[in-house]
Formats: C-alpha cells, sequence, structure tokens
C-alpha cells in the first residue's frame, strides 16, 4: 500500500481523498490542517486529521504528501519545505512562476534525497503534455488551447470585489468558430477575443445600480477587456441552484503538415463535471508514479514531462503492453 | 546530430526520411534495401543506398535505426536481429503478438546492449498511450477506441482477392451516434456493428457479376459480415482521381466518475491526411528518444509506456517547462 498525507483541506485535498478510494493500492494516513484538527471532518475511516505543525512527526508514516494549497501564497513555501522531509506532489498552477519554482523545489528535494512533482493537474499538466507530445511529432505546426465550458474562479472572485456585488460565477466558453478553424488545419491567427467569451451570473445589492456594475465587468482590464462579455443579474437562490458546480474543460489542438503538404490535426480535450476532483485524480496517479520513482532512488524535482507513463498504472509492464499497446 | 538509416524503403521508409528533413538534430545516413540499391532513388542528398546484406557494416556509423518492414512476417525477423547490433525502433501492429515480439526484442537488446523500442505509431502508439494515461486517472470508467475515417489496407486487399475485382479501397467510417454515445459519459455497451460502417469502392472487371461481387464483400466473415456496408462500383480512373489518398485517424475516448457522480471524459483524436507520414512522425520523435535513452545507458526493449515524455522533444528541460508546462 502506498501511504498518502493529504496537506491541506479544501476542494482539492477533498478531491484526493476521494480519489485515493477509488485506486485499491493507495491507504489516506493523515490530512493536515492549519485550522483546529477536532473541527475538521473527514470520509476516510482509521485515517488521522492532524495539525499542519505536526507533519514532522510523520516523516516515517508517509509514502507521498499530496500539498493542496494555493498557488499564489501557500505553494513557494510549502513545497520546498515539505519536499525536505517527505517525497511531494503540488499543482503550482501560475504559469510564469513555474521554472523558479521548479529551482527552489529541486534544491529541497536534492538536499532531502526525495522526488517532488510540481505542477500536476490539467493544465498545468495533461494540456501540457499533450502540447509537448504534439509539438515534437508534427515539429511544423501550430498550438492552440481553450479552455471551457468551465467556471473560472479567478475571474468569478474579480467580480466580487466590485462595489454592489454579493455573489458571482463566471463561465470561460470557447468560440465554436475558433475551434473549428483550429481544427481546420489552416492555422489561422487567432486573438484573445476571438477564442473565448465569458459569461458573469451576478447577485447584485438590492439598489445597486446594475448599470455600473456591468459596465465595471465589462471593462475590467487583463479579466476582461479583451473578451466579449456578457453580464446577467440573477437571485442567490437562482445563483445556488444553478451555478453551483465547478464544470471545467478545454481543448489542446496542434496542427502540422509533413511531406506534400499533408495536413495532421492531434485533438486533446476534457469535459469535466468537477475540476477538483479531476485534478485530484491526476495528482493521485501521479503520486504513484512518485512512490516508484522514490523506490527506484531518484530523487530531484520532476514535472510531468520528466515521468514515463508506466509510473501512473497499477498494472505491470506485461498486463500493459498485452492489454493497452 | 542523431545518425539515423531506414531498413526498408516503403510507404512508411519514405515517411521516415521526410519527417528527418523536419528535424534540424537528424540526419540521414542510409536506406536500406532488398532491392538493387541501384535502382532505390532517395530524395535526402547526401544519404546512401545500400543492400540489407550490408547492414552490419554501418554498424559504427548508425546511432538509431528505423525498422519500417511488415508486421506479418519481416518485423518478427528484423527487429530482433537488427536489434543485436543497433539501437532500432519499429512499427511492430499485431496487436495479439506484441508480448511475444516484446520478449523476442528484449532478448536480443539486452544481449547487444542497446534499446530497441516496438510498436511505435499511432495505434499502437499514440491511441495506446491515451488509453493508459486516461484509464490511470479514471480507474472508475470505460474506454471506446474508434477509428477512421479512414483507408484501412488490410479490407481493401481482402476485396482485391474476390474474383472479377481489379482495385479496390475500403473507408473505415466511425457512426457519429456511438461517437456521441461515448462522449456522453453514459458508458453505453457499443456493437461492433454499432460503432463502424464499411465503405468500398470496387473497380470490377468488364461484364463481371456485381451481384456476386458486392454480396461476397459483404459476407466476408471478420473483415465485412459483422458490419454495416456499402459497395460502390466506380471506374479506374475515378479511383485514381478521388481515392488515391491514405487518410486515417480516429478517436479514443474515455468515460468515468469521480466522489458523488460527476462524470468526465476524456478524448483524444487525430485526423490525417497521410496515414504512413503521420506514423513516420511519431517514430522519428520516439528514435530520438531511443538515441537519449541509449547515451543514458539504457538498454532492453521498451514501448512507449517506458518513455519519459522529454526524450521526445528537441527542446530541454528548462525550455520545456518555460514555455509548454
Amino acid at each position: 500500500m502506498i501511504r498518502i498525507g493529504i496537506f491541506g483541506y479544501g476542494n482539492l485535498g477533498r478531491g484526493i481523498e476521494s480519489a485515493i478510494a477509488q485506486n485499491d493500492d493507495m491507504e489516506l494516513v493523515a490530512v493536515f490542517t492549519r485550522r483546529e484538527p477536532s473541527n475538521v471532518k473527514i470520509k476516510t475511516q482509521g485515517a488521522i486529521v492532524a495539525s499542519s505543525d505536526d507533519v514532522l512527526s510523520f516523516i516515517d508514516k508517509i509514502d507521498v504528501m499530496v500539498i493542496c494549497g494555493g498557488s499564489a501564497t501557500d505553494l513557494p513555501k510549502q513545497t520546498p519545505y515539505l519536499a525536505r522531509y517527505f517525497n511531494v506532489i503540488d499543482s503550482f498552477d501560475t504559469h510564469a512562476k513555474i521554472p523558479e519554482h521548479f529551482d527552489n523545489v529541486d534544491a529541497s528535494a536534492l538536499e532531502g534525497g526525495h522526488i517532488a512533482m510540481i505542477s500536476v493537474g490539467w493544465d498545468p499538466g495533461m494540456f501540457s503534455l499533450n502540447r509537448m507530445y504534439a509539438g515534437a511529432i508534427l515539429p511544423e505546426g501550430q498550438d492552440y488551447t481553450f479552455w471551457g465550458k468551465g467556471v473560472s474562479q479567478g475571474h468569478s472572485d474579480a467580480i466580487r470585489r466590485i462595489d454592489g456585488v454579493l455573489d458571482a460565477r463566471q463561465y470561460t466558453i470557447p468560440v465554436e468558430s475558433a475551434l473549428e478553424g483550429a481544427r481546420s488545419g489552416n492555422n489561422p491567427t487567432l486573438t484573445t477575443r476571438q477564442k473565448h467569451t465569458r459569461e458573469c451570473f451576478v447577485v447584485a445589492e438590492d439598489g445597486a445600480d446594475l448599470e455600473r456594475i456591468e459596465n465595471e465587468i465589462k471593462t475590467m482590464p487583463n479579466y476582461f477587456a479583451d473578451y466579449d462579455t456578457t453580464v446577467h443579474f440573477i437571485t442567490q437562490d437562482e445563483l445556488n441552484e444553478k451555478h453551483s458546480g465547478i464544470p471545467h474543460g478545454g481543448f489542446v489542438i496542434r496542427s502540422g503538415v509533413t511531406g506534400n503538404g499533408n495536413k495532421h490535426v492531434i485533438e486533446y480535450s476534457l469535459k469535466l463535471d468537477s475540476n477538483p476532483e479531476f485534478t485530484a485524480s491526476v495528482i493521485v496517479a501521479y503520486a504513484r508514479a512518485v512512490y516508484r520513482m522514490a523506490s527506484e532512488g531518484m530523487v530531484g524535482c520532476k514535472t510531468v514531462f520528466d515521468v514515463a507513463p508506466a509510473y501512473l498504472s497499477p498494472k505491470t509492464g506485461a498486463e500493459l503492453r498485452k492489454n493497452l499497446l
């Protein structure tokens, strides 16, 4: 059995717990929380809830620690710290800061003699892998990544910060004609506005100036100004009833040419009812890989690019070749 | 520069030559043929055409030998033989015999101290990889593989063997409603007949009994009897004009559940103008991986499951993390 620890018990941590229950070769040993442990209820019988302050007393009890903090402030500290003491895995997703995070984590992991995987999930993660495979196969070509239809937490939060807004949910939606263009093999150049639209469901305070709120949303730099944005004002009840899920997904498309102008299109897509549960499922498969790589004596920071696919599967090499190749 | 040899110069061998020209870190050293070398014209300036009988005189001149023989009789002999003397890669695609081929090739490669990759292409190959990744991520779920729209050489050949048939081209076509069912996340059970149809374009001899030919096609065991098959009789000119390409493609879909019944659908698809050129492009990316793994001292038989993705790309680890993760 691979003994797993979960460090941080929000949406992602709960998804990890649920994914562990789907994998017979893994067991959840402990959940670590910054809250008062007695206030945190988990689903797994036999697993412990402990304070994050006590994590080092579990050094010999946990094979892989799954770190479920946020990318903005938690993971840049937690992953390098914990990689000294445990094999770890995180879902660090601030793309621009990945090289810096990698260097910090690599130094700690090497010092501690552990494996530390970073940026595991679907983007970064499975989408990155598919960009890489497709680019290596079709060196003359063009990449397209589309996200959605799905909820963007960052954009939803940005709307909630507007004066007079009580609650909000924002969907990122790929534009069908842009998808068709990317799939055509004609390598179109697509602007930000052409690729995605944004749809916002907003609960406003009684008597708030709806026109001002809508205008503030649509003109918000970085978040909305470069997109065609639709704003719907609805009640809190309707928001709770129809928009409480966290679906997401997207498309990675590469089109390229070979020989005398033969066109090829490679497409990978995800349609997810629950973004955190799917992210967790990817992480748990890679936690298996971390355990195996560590068992073989490998050390240092790794990303999805560095992991031979067979490490993810509970099946043996012979089973994989017989049934899946 | 990675020095490549091509063993066998048919459609696939020509595709390999063309793919090498798209990769700056590779050069074609020699093409080996069973024909009289002076009768074989290749496109690459500076590369040699040599007799396959003389291949062992190139032991120090070639880093990776790409073996382009057929799976029925060529590869079961060629790959184990050549793996003693070279790092090799093949596209062995008789799924049921992969375990036996692996064992034979592994023994030779270990004896010779080389890397030997087998069954590289898109199915087996990229489709296998996607089945494996998706199965590891969503352990509770169902796999679907669809092929086409594309030309099946085996089925085209089977039609050509019918008395009164001069030429033929057979397309395998996935059924749209079955694809939609697989994508629905409802895990439908799909029969062979529900998943694919077969469309045949046939050139018959003057005066041939068309009704008999059509009946022989539609009732042919294994090839057509289990499918809804359409037969069109056309002229040789029309066949040459409209059906001379070798397009193919297909879909690998896995749907699964997590948590409290949240559904997820992972889909990988290919739309290929030229089946042999795309297969060749996959093989050439893996030839780079073979070269690198051999440079690190690895030996033995490998499949796509065993190769860390980063080995396929000419980019460094730091470049991959910065630009693709």
